[in-house]
């Protein structure tokens, strides 16, 4: 239901979200096949390392960690295909290691428009209850999901939902598997079980996970929330007048905002600080932005004032390390969420934003 | 430990903090005792209140719910009492319905001018764990304290920590008394046991709450933290350009902190406002402060960050509420908090002090 | 609903069971009333030394401590009260100290034949919940219940459940009295709230109590699985050749059975025998009984095998611990429990209850 | 610690029991390696098919599941293969379905006497830290553990104990691999890390777990504990005239217990019953041994009294349930357990085992 789909079957693993991007690739797949992966981040370049394992040729459009996948380039490779060797389309719907997204109902109709067949498979990790996605509507074939982020649950149990299309291929697919085997799993299933022994105590968790966003809350009233703690966090990192990593406003992530640490300044040391004297944890520069880049969470069970303790968490922080800033973001955030913008702050919105 | 206290015994009771009040004054008085007590707030006016039920003799020092009690009227009322006829002078620390203390050890001092013999009956409710506290060095005689304020604990649990000179006015004190009784609880304490069934889960939670406060975080930094706390919260409210309650600085409060609503709005209506917008459960006015007075809580399990959070909910709510303030108070905070005060704040603590 | 109550009131107390005892006296009674009392066990004359202390002149009935109330005593006792000097009927309907009940239906019927106006008051501490207790039927009018027995719940809330007689009686009632006073609570309680802070944690345990006991098991089947296990375990003691406590066999207590260790062995070291081999917890000999009885609980959560498991303790302990018994006590059980007692364990049923 | 190992290796996966078998296959061998493995039971079955699809050619020693691994056989295949084709000897070493172990010391021995060079693998899934297991001293090269019995952990990460001659082994070993790879996980685990997100309540829950069995009650006690409870099911199988499947006392699990239903008793529904009646649930017959069997489990956390409520249940739910004993199943454990067994219970076992 979180996912906007109603066709098609959802596989449950005891595992971490990395273990459910192996899955993907196993089920789908024989030694050799070429997909298209894209260098958003990150996570990308994580994935593709592991589809090369399993002796993938990976396609891996470069690209500046800044923004997302470009749909006029999936088209373009797809239409010079015309032979239909490709045989996945391999992204990640919001780099968890950057807080960009991927237009990913682009990304199908530039697929649709190259007439190709290749099977869409995309990461929502990190988006998956925090940001709108469309598993039916966008015609995913593969999406890879874990527990620990927008379903607030502990670490430890991942997602497939796989359409019908990739449940075909899964026949013929010849890459070696047994634990992640879609086709194993289809037989117990059906009956409620596993075919070995599931991570209990997270499936009860999920029940209540479920629960809260989809009765409790509403999955629409939740993505609202999320967007409004992305603009709001956006909002504070321009009035501090610090930069995105992002640099498309239509590809923000709602679940968490990188930022670049001005020249000089080192995020290692700045997170370290923060956490010593704020007990707050920020999210580390991941491989390329490894001392460049800190990121800010705002997914899950959170809320206005969770996000302002965070900013001023932040704000402070910085200005104690030393970083040149206005200290105007937590002011900025509140008057956001008021809904309550001042000129001056969108005057320096459209600046940044320009 | 926590106390200061190296004599006399702790009776420990499953009650709230108004079963301890009672106990302090059952345990040591007969009807027809005089006592002095002081108006200091709602909680001192509600004790009274039991001490009349009891049938003893009210002296009621009248006050204005913004200052502690006067140790120079202590001293002139038990000078004046040549005969001795008041047995006890009846303090509440630290009124958690306005946020002022009272200086307890100057409440001594003005006793031990007078040669006066009354027992000295202290409430520490909302003190204990939060401001420092010396039972043995300000001879205090009866303490009266709860579980769920800077113990951290769920309420239904109290104390009553009692001088030698207490528990041999006890042998002789008329009111009747059992579930109370100091004198019934010596004997079973004596091997570890209680006259009825203690509130066995507070017990545990007890030993650990002694352990966060006095060996992990140790007790001078517990109050180091709630003076910065409270400290902070008063900045904000100055620049909010709002006026604090407590009208003397030595008396400031660091466990809560009783704001003035502008005239023309009400309390009750904004703290509805701010928990249904903001999810922040503020201080009701009590007694005669209904209305009038909102309370900000910093006490117990507390860091810099959720104070931030609070200070945002307010001013968010405040300005949303049509409360014509500065939107300053969370800057002074966070320049408080960062050891960073700027001139303009500090100029603005002047003009408010003043 | 559990009181089979549709009258009066329940007053909430943070505080033990004792604590609701001195409740239901002083908002009742006047210094000098008369009341009747009984001297069923340990808790009864706990009961009465309370009344005492506050001045009551209480009418003590002798007894074994193997026997309830007397109702024809009753009879007698307020025949003989021509001019209605005795003001409380005061009692216990579970001896917690010995497993022995009163008939509380049939001493309302003696008050009844007597036309006494008396005020009847009973405590239920260790019933509530696993015997059938009717409250309006009976016409009592103070019933004193506790959080920690049939409720599931940690110690430390207790109740008065009041009659409309009752809160009369306490308007003109002369004990002193605040935190007990009925009177204090009704204002408050009319908008949900309490006169001075409610033991919170404990109210949000007592809704899931009551939903578990009336809503997911319903109270008449709450009471069968009592009066089975209280069976059970009175098979299991005949079949070991121990004796009862209880002598009257419509007097049995289903919450609790308390067994008379044979001649020459000590109940203290048999249960710390017991304790320690097999982490199993057997209740004290309390009172006149210390020594001589050893207390099995069969209340609350409990279900067929945690029975099973406590009998097998026992039977194990008893037998290492040198005590003479016939090892068949956990086999008689298991036979009542099946619904298939052998002719063997009927026959010492017989012999047992002649 | 719990493992007996010195050298080597720990891998943690957030992952079941079922993947971390993978692990150990993906992790050491390439496709069309051969290797020994040993029908013991339905999980040594399930662990073969998974050595097949990923290409392993496996000899799979047929067994009776009533038995654990014949060293003999052992030490005659590796002898026979005298030009060390087989790559790895792989075994169960207690089969939770059966409730045989196989003796590993003995296969090590085997292995020895034949010079063979082969890998020794071993699932100890069912026994870690509740049999005696020496992974240093028998020489295993990888060991399968899991969290979900021995640990008393919820089910979801599992291990690979390794030793440096498998370590070395995985440098050169061909199947493709990501997730499992032992030599991405050297790197990070160096400094505290793990190459993907592992599953942090789980391993908070491990050091618990260790603390508990190791300090508090000492791996030791915990083996002779366990041993314990298994003897006293195994007497009271045979006090019951039902049949252990294990057909090798030494080879009796001390972990759980498989026991025959006699002829025209389906298990399946026996099991539902005692569910419904007792809320006891059992484990059922698996694979070959479906409607056959019924298991009980006797390990983790667990002491004489869960045993006895456990034998209790099964005693009074057969005889119910119509199968025809003799109920003297739950005596016979507690003359056991108290150290008192009588003649007849001992002749039934001479009888039993003979």
């Amino acid at each position: 239901m979180i996912l906007k789909m109603n066709r098609g079957r959802v596989f449950i693993y005891p595992a971490s979200g990395t273990g459910a991007w192996e899955a993907a690739i196993v089920n789908t797949f024989s030694q050799g096949d070429r997909v298209l992966m894209f260098e958003t981040g990150h996570f990308a370049t994580l994935w593709r390392a592991i589809a090369e394992k399993f002796g993938l040729v990976v396609d891996f459009v470069a690209g500046d960690w800044r923004h997302g996948i470009d749909p006029a380039t999936v088209e373009a490779k797809l239409t010079e295909d015309a032979q239909h060797q490709i045989k996945g389309v391999v992204c990640v719907h919001n780099e968890t290691s950057t807080g960009v997204t991927s237009r990913i109902g682009e990304v199908r109709r530039a697929m649709d428009a190259a007439k190709h067949p290749a099977l869409l498979i995309v990461d929502v990790i990190s988006s998956l209850a925090s940001m709108d996605y469309r598993k039916d509507e966008w015609g995913v074939d593969v999406t890879v999901a874990g527990s620990q982020k927008g379903l607030m649950l502990p670490p430890g149990m991942s997602f497939n939902a796989v359409s019908e299309k990739a449940l075909s291929a899964s026949k013929t697919a010849g890459l070696p598997r047994a634990y992640w085997s879609w086709q194993e799993m289809l037989e117990p299933n059906k009956s409620g079980f596993f075919p070995y022994t599931p991570a209990t105590n997270l499936l009860f968790g999920l029940r209540e996970a479920i629960s809260m966003l989809v009765y409790e809350d509403g999955l629409d009233n939740v993505f609202r929330r999320h967007h409004r703690h992305g603009e709001a966090t956006r909002c504070a990192v321009r009035a501090w007048g610090l930069e995105l990593l992002c640099l498309e406003p239509t590809e923000y992530s709602n679940s968490l905002t990188a930022v670049l640490m001005p020249e000089g300044f080192d995020e290692t040391e700045f997170r370290r600080f923060v956490l010593g004297n704020f007990n707050l944890s920020l999210g580390a520069g991941l491989g390329k932005l490894k001392g460049r880049v800190f990121r800010i969470g705002h997914l899950g069970d959170f809320n206005d004032l969770m996000l302002c303790a965070t900013l001023c968490g932040i704000e402070m922080g910085l200005d104690s390390f030393g970083v040149p800033i206005r200290k105007a973001g937590v002011s900025a955030a509140m008057a956001y969420l008021s809904g309550k913008q001042t000129d001056e702050v969108n005057a320096s919105v459209n600046l940044q934003a320009s």
